[in-house]
């Protein structure tokens, strides 16, 4: 059983507002990151895959296809894209780092079963200094 | 004559598009960058100044001061800001990393004159793989 | 269930040097770590935390609050300081990398907890080439 | 109990190439990693071991001893090598990054449990993009 | 006049041994580079061309463009590839950092000189410790 | 005429405090880097020299040759030292960066020298953040 990881990055915009609060109360929680004309970031994903090694090509996953698959269903719907407005999976959400996180795994989680391993984790950079990981745990 | 150099970061929105071209003819040249919603990087920021060394000192400037005056005067004008639309200094500009180089410069260099030492360089990173250099040069 | 970390960071002395010892017994186990007149480091210091998703922010912990957590009771006491002699929760403890993540454990915890989720993990990295993780295990 | 990792790296040349294939189908599943006349990677290879601190040091492991370890029993026999032609432990492997990094988990763990710790964890990331890691499950 | 580097990467095989010398006075010189089975590396290739900033883009060169001329000329031809016997560029090289850098520049010239901008640096890192840089002085 | 470089790295402890000002004036000036206690860092020393390509060789220098030079010469000296105590071509010298850097060129410009090619730069760092390049001018 062993883990491999692949990079892949995305360059977005976006802000951290709730709207049902008063500007003072989204100043007061979000600070500058509630700048109602957005900023944005360089983000670095990080998708974590479990499995067994195959003895035919030593791999667990091949990671051309891994990465085709997170190209095609996350990182070309984000990249350079607004993550509060142009994404359908991220529609409705407070675009946070836990949120964007979750939400790729979620829809990241049936294109990898198809690949005879198991999502593991999602690592999301936002800043050199800010980062989190989901494993699936409720 | 010594040169040094300080590092200092902002997360910016941008987009880069023409007004007076067609859509068509925004994407052919902006491609993905010219997103009608923006996007946005973690843009990395050096400046090298140009000195000789205070015997007194051993320092050709003093880098608490150069950060403050790069923080004053940029980044904190810059960061969390969208810089097509929040910036004094960038107003009327398209922002590419070109063009926010030679405006850091242009807004920094009366500043850095009042430290005894020249400005030498604005090398500015708008990801791991472009960065641009702007020296003052015609 | 989500993993949040942020990066501080402090430039330290240091040297390693068990009183109870000859120096050529120090200096077989210790090296040039036990130089007398001591050496020094910039450490990374990564603090990972773990809590639920807040649907009103997005957020598991709020970053601005943790980073203020961690300078206050962490860096702002270790950043330019001597490991050896300087640190009030360092006193008697031999400042090698492992016992000073444990110790910024110990005095991180409390704090943590009144952020409504659990501290993880501390990890410190002294070099590019070394670092520890401590998850608060007997 | 406390997790200590050492990094060490190593320039190796290798391909991924099944010989009982044809070289329609090593295109297909390899790609240009079938090269015949091979390539190669800067190889970061990071070994994290278990343990408690010794109260005499502070040290869970003398990284000196760890790191003279893994580069008598592993660097030393890859870097500048040919990975599917030089290394006696192997042998007979189809080089990928999993089968490497689980051969060196075989070779280094019997002398690591002469330190007084237990290995935890083979981390080694082939390019900034992919990396695998094992924690001798089976 | 603005500077602009665009950095790509390729991983390639490689070996430094004069074939006019005895194996002894290679491995004098070249030490284990002269391994007869190959190593190899991940090569970063930072290409900094020089121009000024058209207007109406922004821009002093499209990185879409001086990315694909770089990718077309140089990184498609050396990735996973073996610099002593695949590139038709570097037959008849020794493939030293220093000679392949040369190399690059002298090959991807012309095509900069359509881009109305100038070559100005061809950087090849070839670890983290190693790299050359030209200008194209004699 | 190409320029290659070589990375090499020390850690080391040092105060930045003038014995000619009062406690007061050093603080103002030098802040925290004044702690009597000493603090340190982790450097990163990146020398760089210019010259001809050897066509039998293709080095223009020989790294193994340059990096032992740096090390017995420079960071053999510096590594796990105090810059203020311990270096003897550092006695009497304010241990700044700048001239660090500087003394670190006449150190070793005599001995690169005797290698057919010429020091071209020090560039020396001491955090990500701040960094000094000297070219050995007056």
């Amino acid at each position: 059983m062993i883990y491999i990881t692949r990079r892949e990055h995305f360059n977005a915009a976006h802000k951290l507002y709730n709207p049902n609060w008063s500007e003072k109360q989204n100043n007061e929680v979000f600070g500058k990151c509630a700048n109602p004309n957005w900023h944005g970031h360089n983000y670095n994903l990080y998708v974590t895959v479990k499995g067994k090694v195959n003895p035919n090509t030593g791999f667990s996953v091949n990671l051309k296809e891994l990465s085709l698959i997170i190209r095609t269903h996350i990182t070309d719907k984000l990249d350079h894209k607004n993550l509060n407005l142009d994404v359908d999976f991220l529609k409705g959400l407070m675009p946070s780092t836990e949120n964007v996180a979750i939400a790729i795994w979620n829809e990241l989680k049936p294109h990898i079963e198809g690949l005879d391993c198991h999502l593991h984790c999602i690592k999301l950079c936002e800043t050199e200094n800010n980062y989190v990981e989901y494993f699936g745990e409720e």
